[in-house]
């Protein structure tokens, strides 16, 4: 039994490996549809912010942005390298809380927080609440007073930045669901009304200028019109800056050939930039945060699924089914999100056809791959769907009443189930 | 207290009610958001199909497709209707079985049916399989002989039928992940090959030609297809359909001038297309199962949100925040999808400004009504979003780790819970 069990950890050489693991032995171990993420990457990520950033830079400071994949061991990852936490929900901050993840790096988001989640944030004490809209920071204010707490706060600033990307990812122009436009009157009576609540301590402002970005023009020009801001304020209001949180927003790779760039292109890029700029006008640089989401997760994530029905259409195209899809993955559907994959079963083979990998949810959309390269294939195969670490899990649904898969975290040829696979009865537990 | 109970039931007549309940008092109730479903109008449906399709043509047939809202209590509902069930997964087949649905009424669909599932649905005997491709007529042969099981099948036919709406849900042209191409080669390889299977029972063909569909032609047009179809195989193989499943698709109203329309305007374009052609080539007609989801429950359903921060954004537009928005309702981002709302504490009062209804979500695209006409608002007020019945419960996710909201099913006056709201800790139940 456990020679066998030995034997089937060896890593099969034809086999795609992630996180020194045998892809293949995963999927036949947790089944599939199943998430995996390399620990071994997360923390890599984190060195470089570590090294480059943080180390580099004094006075600067990294949150990891939850909403790309957060989990209670997540969580304990982010924790255990020394990063803060960037949580948008009562639910995030709530996976925070059960692992004691320390409150005081805890920037907590959101356009729109309830009652409820300002009471939570500022109960445990959370270390920055990113303020939206004057009427926020009453409520935050009526909130501290009554807990009678002291509560650090940036502003949410809408710089009017342009960035190319998807629309539906594209923050920062002025005309936003989020934050306060960049006009000089606004802020500045926005700034005044926090200096005069006694239990909002205003530390600076916060700005995020989009998703999956490739160029660091946009930080550059957002930081320029941030720092005039900030001697405006100096200046005409006698409000001294300390905390400047540039946000996340940096590109991974996904397929073709935009590749993620290291983190010093962009945090070198803002530091820069904000020196010079400071410099420029006499001003004290503040504080740096940045908020890196995707850029810490995504490429540490692959997904698993086993290859079904087979299907070509005469003149037209192949069709791979796969046993997940869109209630797995939505952002093909939501974004056109391009993905590479990988037959983690025929790795060494020569890519000899396309196919187009269909998911199986009851929906036109649902397609993972348009005509993906691929060695010979038949039913069984293992496909393996590569950068899926940001925004899948944490966007998963039950649509087709689809459990929602297992996550194993992989370590130095190690793995460990981090989130056990839905059952039907799960899906259904809550019904009457 | 029996009097403050009494008290609080009254409808506040200022108050949008639905499904004879003030809506006011659910959210109150129950808390938001919140989907409110109204079994009255699916009722109401469920009998139009009933005059004017089951019982006004013989030999046809009604199965609701349960991708679009499925819980225990819409199961015994559409099973206490009399209709049968189209499911598309093990997920859907298992809230079926709980509530002891006839599983000879069950219509089991799906590209890419797992092993696990094809086995589920050839154990339980449900009533039809409809068989994507010949990959998986073998598949079920394999498992119904292992079952000594004879299975009823259809064939899913693709007929290149090419309905104007969103692409995204747009089915029927040749190129498409479901179903055998309208090619008479190919078909009749496939029916040669199910007539020679001893565990198969094939009875004909279904088809659907997309969703949210407003004309009748697409299906004129298709039937005509098929019909000829049907008279070829006939006449060169001497195969005889018994069964034509012509799917779903009939569009509902979610904003502007589109008005749903009569069942009949789509069944009597089918069955009389069907009678004509089939007479015009001497063939029995069939018997007619149609498949409608949204068309039942679309309308019957409401979702109810607290209004939150409200932000001017000078000359450009008012942002009104609310507490919910892309996971309990993912269509306005996966399909530009338009919805109409009413502020449901203020329903009398005259429409006085433009505000966009922003989600709560960190997402840029998570906005759900663009510019809706609105009387005075105010935090706290109560937003009801129409038509969310179908697609919205059943795509939920838990993006931001947002729970999902509760479901509450109201009929003459009286509201009963039929989902329980997820806490926090189910958001999390399953992590490590």
């Amino acid at each position: 039994m456990l020679l066998n069990k030995m034997k089937k950890r060896v890593i099969n050489m034809k086999n795609f490996t992630f996180g020194g693991c045998d892809t293949v032995y995963l999927a036949e171990k947790y089944k599939t549809p199943l998430y995996v993420i390399s620990e071994d990457c997360i923390v890599d990520r984190c060195n470089e912010i570590k090294r480059d950033f943080i180390n580099k830079y004094e006075n600067t400071y990294c949150a990891y942005a939850s909403k790309a994949f957060l989990t209670k061991e997540m969580a304990r990852i982010i924790k255990r390298e020394g990063l803060g936490m960037d949580v948008v929900s009562a639910g995030e901050l709530y996976t925070a809380i059960k692992v004691d993840f320390p409150m005081e790096n805890i920037i907590f988001h959101g356009n729109n927080k309830t009652m409820e989640e300002i009471e939570m944030a500022v109960k445990h004490d959370v270390g920055r609440i990113v303020v939206d809209n004057l009427q926020e920071l009453d409520v935050i204010q009526t909130v501290a007073s009554g807990y009678k707490r002291r509560v650090n706060v940036l502003f949410r600033i809408t710089p009017g930045v342009d960035v190319h990307t998807h629309k539906y990812i594209q923050t920062g122009q002025v005309d936003s669901k989020f934050g306060i436009p960049l006009e000089e009157q606004l802020i500045k009576k926005a700034v005044l009304k926090a200096m005069s609540l006694d239990n909002v301590n205003l530390l600076g402002f916060h700005f995020h200028i989009g998703s999956q970005i490739h160029e660091n023009n946009g930080y550059i020009i957002a930081v320029k019109k941030i720092v005039f801001l900030i001697k405006t304020l100096r200046d005409e209001i006698g409000f001294i800056t300390r905390e400047l949180n540039t946000g996340g927003g940096f590109g991974i790779h996904y397929s073709g050939e935009e590749k993620r760039k290291p983190i010093s292109y962009f945090t070198d890029a803002i530091m820069e930039t904000l020196l010079g700029e400071c410099n420029r006008y006499g001003l004290e640089r503040p504080k740096v945060i940045i908020e890196p989401g995707r850029w810490i997760v995504g490429e540490a994530g692959i997904t698993l699924y086993t290859i079904g029905f087979i299907k070509e259409i005469p003149g037209v195209r192949i069709y791979a089914g796969i046993d997940g899809g869109m209630p797995d993955n939505p952002r093909t559907c939501l974004y056109n999100a391009q993905y590479e994959a990988i037959i983690a079963n025929k790795y060494m083979e020569k890519l000899s056809k396309k196919v187009t990998i269909a998911g199986k949810c009851c929906e036109s959309g649902d397609i993972l791959i348009w005509d993906l390269p691929v060695p010979e294939i038949e039913r069984g195969d293992i496909l393996a769907v590569l950068s899926t670490g940001a925004y899948n899990y944490s966007m998963a649904s039950n649509y087709n009443r689809h459990p929602k898969p297992a996550v194993v975290m992989v370590s130095q040829g190690k793995d460990r189930l981090i989130v056990k696979r839905e059952t039907y009865e799960d899906v259904i537990k809550n019904e009457i």
